[in-house]
């Protein structure tokens, strides 16, 4: 029953829900991107103590009829879908299930619970943002960049949190527990908090040598950030021209006066009007 | 109406007031330049406290001689410009009102309107800044590379959102409002202080696992600015690459000895001085 | 003695502890990658001090059981290396010594010893850390962009550190001791904290010319973060065009058809079927 | 009396100064860097208080010594360069005139005097770190690349203070003077302090439509960091591939068995050992 057959309203049904071909593959994409933001947006605004004590009932109600929306759109895709079994298990399937979860799980919660446990499932519910990005397929061309790019990413880091664990010890034997450097994680945390040039000033060197060395990891950490800066953009700059590479392999000489033709669909050359050859034969460096 | 027949006194104004080419239109655009960073200046100095009591009516004197002059030179505008509608409705017209408007309406503010309305109107008048966007047409090269890039870069704001939207939720979580992570709106806004590396340090984590997803969400930060630095700097290179090519593209090889000529204006060929033939025909790398 | 024969057992030996190819070797460096991991943590943790109260005989135990197994390590390589003396004194070999040394001494002070030497020598152990950096081979190419870009690098921070000494001196006339530039080295410390947009928070300046010439800096810090990005991205840009070029080198071009062949081991004529010219000789835009 | 002639001596001695080329000149450099860095950090020690109450004799007796040296090197510099007006108004003169003034100066000055002045004096004497700029001349391939991106550096410099211009005004409606936003000045401070993603944290928005348009305002600044790092690095990937190219075109292939010949160096070809055409003559794609 993995590959079953769909009815002509399952099918219609899957084009509007999954695809994004059709207008109203599109306008439902849309649609539900709004809610989704919508959602994030009440469950963030009823963590604010003073609006959930004046609209907390709106807030609820609201929350109620969002998740009944993404209930209704969880099982319709269930129903619709060709595979079923395939979507509950995918990525996309385990997200639309913990946007709806959370809510559901609220009910059988005892006023007694634990207030970290009822603040988790509140929270639970705002990883519905994950949503956004199953929805976006424009990030497609950005992650591949990231994935090719992705060992070269995994030693950056490595050495990273090697010259946090180095900088941060430096600066626990230097400046020591009693200027803020209290323990060495603690000390490797401010590391990362410099390095990364994010520098809150909760834990700052106060010893003159504690700067000196501060100042270096700083320099470093400044200058590392070419680092990944160079891998990400020497990987969509060799993108970028495989892509003009490809349309250049069409490009042909025309076979009477040698003028480039850099257009595959061209039939004539548009110097002097002889037929050209086929695309692919004649690269754009030769003369046929 | 649309099109008017421009007076010889209208079409030398119109050269002077709007164009850049004339000495005349050049000096006027430096003066103007000259004069909305003066009129900026005096806005600033006025909201200072100190300076607004010593020095408050000159400040006062001089931001009606501004807006005179911006009234002068936009009704100069409005009389020598061929299509009037054009000019009132477009975004110029509409930023060169701007520059004015709130001034007169402070006039009719009564004595007592409320403290927000008259800051809003003395700030309103700032935006005058804009109107060096107008006069910096070398920024248009940017503006284009920015334009190419611009789906990619939504792209990128939007992962950077959901991503704050993760990490602010994660640290509302574990920190609580004890530790300053009041709400889930302040969550977000220290994830975004993070991530973009700001580090105001207002907000800061103060448990230990709280500082581990911080560090990891500083990594994440530090490592991801590589991703808009990327797309721009593909998007320059490979429009310097094709500015280049479509120059390569006009060199041609002498008929009698093969040396490359890359001046697409030469007539003979600077090895062995035969004619060379005529540029766009024999590209580069051929040998007709 | 320098080159020393193997016996059989010595060679296997070298095999899996120096070795990365056989799959006893892969194994046995992923294991020592966990240990090394594991033993900086307990470090970590045993700084802290409330864990330290509780669990510090289990930390002392685990650091011993680390510090043994090490030991065993150390002796094994010794042991089994072809070249003892090369080992010992190459910069593996002296990391290598010293992820052991601080624990053995520890048992040498006595408990009169200054603070600050228990610290140290607590410290010193998590330099073991530095053994992740000689199993990472990965970090090969990333290491030989950063030292061909070497010269240009040094240049970058001196230019850094001259930026950094006329802006912290400027601070340090304007502002001066009493708004906390107390001296030349904190104003240089606050300087290299803002240039590399790390910002603390700690020192900074109060009055409006203070203020002005820091936002200065600033900017200058912004902007100059893009020449270490600019060569480094240059150097690896550069790096994966000479690869691709040396394949290219490998194309040939079909003698009958013309037709590129990019694949260096193909014998035959993809579009045609024609036999191919041997590679490296004609090359992708030449017809033989 | 512009040009004059040079005695033996004054030749012998101004290849030494200013030359780099022979060993004693490499020496006499390297001496000035060591020297120049010395007295830098004895004026920096010399602002700490508590060293100068210890060590200010020393301090004062080495400013002395180091003074006279300069103050030796610079008349010599006069005394044997070809054309001594134009050393004397040249930067390189004024900065070296510069490294030693302020110290004489502080004799004439009264014990009376005003301590910003002493302060001033002093500070002045520290701008002797501009001459290591002037020995530094590997900074000049990073300087070209900076000038030939000078006018989009200056339209990236503009966009940036009307970006912070208007921010700064946003933040000083939404948030007033009593949250520290004071004046107009103090909130673009606060911008650039923002958009550079520098971050102190001495001003900060603490309203929710403050941090909304602040967060605005840094993943703006995120962004944009983009831009300059794409100039800088788009104008060095040209500078290496134009290089490159130079030597692409000494390039030539054997006429016998097409192989392509980088080496302009070379006679034979590497492949058939048959006689190669002169460099320049037949680039890379061609065949004569």
């Amino acid at each position: 029953m993995s590959h079953r057959e769909q009815t002509p309203l399952q099918l219609k049904c899957y084009e509007v829900i999954f695809g994004t071909e059709t207008p109203a593959g599109k306008w439902f994409d849309l649609a539900l991107i709004a809610i989704i933001i919508a959602s994030v947006i009440v469950i963030m605004l009823d963590s604010i103590v003073s609006l959930d004590a004046s609209y907390g009932d709106l807030f609820f109600r609201l929350e109620w009829l969002f998740t009944l929306l993404f209930t209704v759109e969880y099982l319709a895709r269930i129903w619709c879908t060709p595979n079923r079994r395939a979507y509950v298990l995918s990525l996309y399937g385990v997200v639309d299930l913990l946007a709806v979860l959370p809510t559901y799980l609220s009910i059988f919660l005892p006023q007694t619970a634990p207030l970290l446990i009822i603040r988790l499932l509140r929270i639970l519910r705002i990883f519905r943002v994950l949503r956004l990005l199953t929805l976006l397929n424009e990030a497609n061309d950005l992650a591949a960049a990231l994935q090719r790019s992705g060992r070269k990413i995994f030693v950056f880091f490595t050495v990273m949190m090697i010259l946090a664990t180095i900088f941060g010890c430096l600066l626990y034997v230097i400046e020591g527990p009693g200027n803020g450097f209290d323990d060495i994680p603690t000390s490797v945390y401010w590391a990362i908090v410099t390095i990364t040039t994010v520098g809150y000033g909760d834990v700052t060197p106060v010893t003159t040598a504690g700067r000196a060395v501060s100042a270096a990891g700083m320099l470093v950490g400044y200058a590392i950030i070419a680092v990944p800066t160079g891998i990400i953009t020497a990987e969509l700059t060799m993108a970028q021209q495989i892509k003009k590479q490809r349309l250049a392999m069409l490009a042909r000489n025309c076979t009477n006066c040698s003028t480039v033709e850099p257009d595959p669909d061209a039939h004539y050359c548009r110097a002097c009007g002889s037929q050209l050859p086929r695309p692919g034969h004649a690269p754009e460096t030769e003369k046929s």
